[in-house]
């Protein structure tokens, strides 16, 4: 485990210019990361930076003035290799930094990543992946989750190898991958799911076939394949279904006497929750296919979730996601 | 009212022998129904369903000896009149129930309701509708919610005019209708989404454009559209987080030292919750598009789930779902 213990010493590249809460959330996200133990490399503006770093906490940065906006058209970034952006891809190329983390605009991150990075051989497009916790505290892969909207049966099958080679470097062996549908038996599913299941199945890869999301919660899958459409509207689904659950939740402790009790253990059972499974971290994903490990963080990324983005993006690397999906495609 | 009253008085209809626990949960979620004021009228095999309700409610069985089984094929029904389910059917063309409620056989409730009540003039193919609760503590119309996999730009600017009339019928004056979707921008969605926005906004309706899934929860439209691939994916990523929050926080509650109060506290506020917004009745939905009010309630649905349905039935025939239909199509 030489090679894993190199990866934890390298820094996890920060664009700290990009997102709503930039350069604010970001700084503090890092800063939770190294005092965890994790050590980051903030690329920005050294003048903003340096004055949000708590003396004694060891932050280096990589001074750049050039930031994409939010607003900025993402194929700018190829005439921009001095953005904080592209400096942190560089960083990642370099092997300076074992991988990075960008919260800023996402068609951006994945134009820069291509060009700094590079797409590994075999791929068509990179894919998002984006981890989800299971009830039975197991991890859900689940990819596309939102960067490619309309795609042919093969670049779903093409996703189901990104994605069970990111669960190996999660640590799951032989991964069981499914192919999300609206029911289980083979027939079902709409045109694209029918074309796909087959091809799935040629792959050397454990397939298990259709499968429902409450069944991937519930641990069905380790790696759920889909187009980035279905794959967004899962996610975001899941987004909304847990705030309203909470909210209703909430509001439905407070009309009982025991109120103030009921919503003290309430709060200190969310702290926990989150904790566990990082609800702030979701919309964000790691991008697969590219010669590098980059996560996009959501834009309204809070301090929470740029750490949670930070330690993903540390322990992929740590797990030799590359790696993997470069063995997975050859 | 006199129309709503006269609604009011006449039963709903309940196929006793479809679903995964018929006929006790069908029958149970009908006594539970009678009790609370609302007549049903039970359809199948008396001497099965008459030892199962209790002295003193009032609920009259039409007698029957065929049932369709899950397994049977769809169609089959075309060649069953005196099926349970297609006798239901034509207990609600005849007016003497004012709607019907199958846990059963779903594609086999669709080809009966075709054949037995048949479909609204200028409706092309009937859609499903779910209702989902919001966290503004509204109701959001979820169609198509799973019978259309494959649909074409038409088909879903129909089904909005579907869902509207479903949402006046709730009481909801000039619904908002939204368009499923992966981002709010005019740009966003896949193709589907992008070919379908513009035939939207051609309609005679309030159509606010490209609905999240998060914002479609927090209140920003009363009907999303969809097609029934993408919102049978929604509703069931749902459940599926609905479900994991629930168990995970349970779980955070268990492992405090408060731990009793702390369940005790959960349970209270589940069954409030539970009450609010009856997730067992979440993935049965209406059918919309037909000349008569049927509720398709979940195979596994139990006791409270069929009163669940039993209570959209009349509420929805009360408010006049397929009046509406007729004035929103005409």
């Amino acid at each position: 485990m030489s090679g894993a213990r190199e990866v934890a010493a390298r820094p996890v590249a920060v664009d700290a210019m990009g997102g709503d809460d930039a350069p604010e959330a970001l700084v503090a996200g890092a800063v939770a990361s190294v005092r965890a133990g994790l050590p980051v490399l903030l690329i920005g503006d050294q003048t903003v930076l340096r004055p949000l770093i708590p003396r004694g906490v060891d932050l280096p940065i990589v001074h750049t003035e050039d930031a994409v906006g939010m607003d900025d058209p993402a194929v700018s970034v190829r005439r921009r290799p001095e953005s904080s952006l592209r400096l942190a891809m560089q960083e990642v190329a370099s092997g300076r930094a074992c991988a990075a983390v960008s919260c800023g605009h996402t068609g951006a991150a994945l134009v820069a990543a291509v060009l700094d990075l590079g797409v590994l051989p075999g791929v068509e497009r990179p894919a998002v992946a984006t981890v989800l916790p299971r009830s039975d505290g197991g991890q859900l892969v689940l990819t596309d989750a939102g960067a490619n909207v309309d795609c042919r049966p093969e670049q779903l099958a093409s996703f189901a190898m990104l994605g069970a080679a990111l669960a190996e470097s999660l640590g799951v062996e032989e991964p069981r991958v499914g192919l999300l549908s609206n029911g289980t038996e083979p027939g079902k599913g709409n045109m694209q799911v029918r074309a796909t299941l087959p091809l799935l199945e040629a792959l050397p890869l454990d397939v298990v076939g259709n499968v429902e999301p409450p069944a991937a919660f519930r641990g069905d899958c380790d790696v759920l394949v889909c187009d980035g459409f279905a794959g967004n509207i899962m996610l975001k689904s899941v987004e909304g279904a847990a705030d309203t659950v909470l909210r209703l939740l909430r509001e439905e402790l407070k009309g009982h006497r025991s109120a103030q009790l009921g919503a003290w253990l309430l709060q200190r059972a969310l702290r926990g929750l989150r904790g566990k499974v990082a609800w702030e971290a979701i919309g964000g994903g790691l991008l697969l296919g590219v010669e590098g490990v980059l996560v996009i963080g959501h834009g309204r990324s809070n301090a929470e979730a740029v750490a949670a983005a930070i330690a993903l993006a540390h322990t992929s690397a740590e797990g030799g996601l590359v790696e993997s999906l470069r063995a997975r495609l050859g």
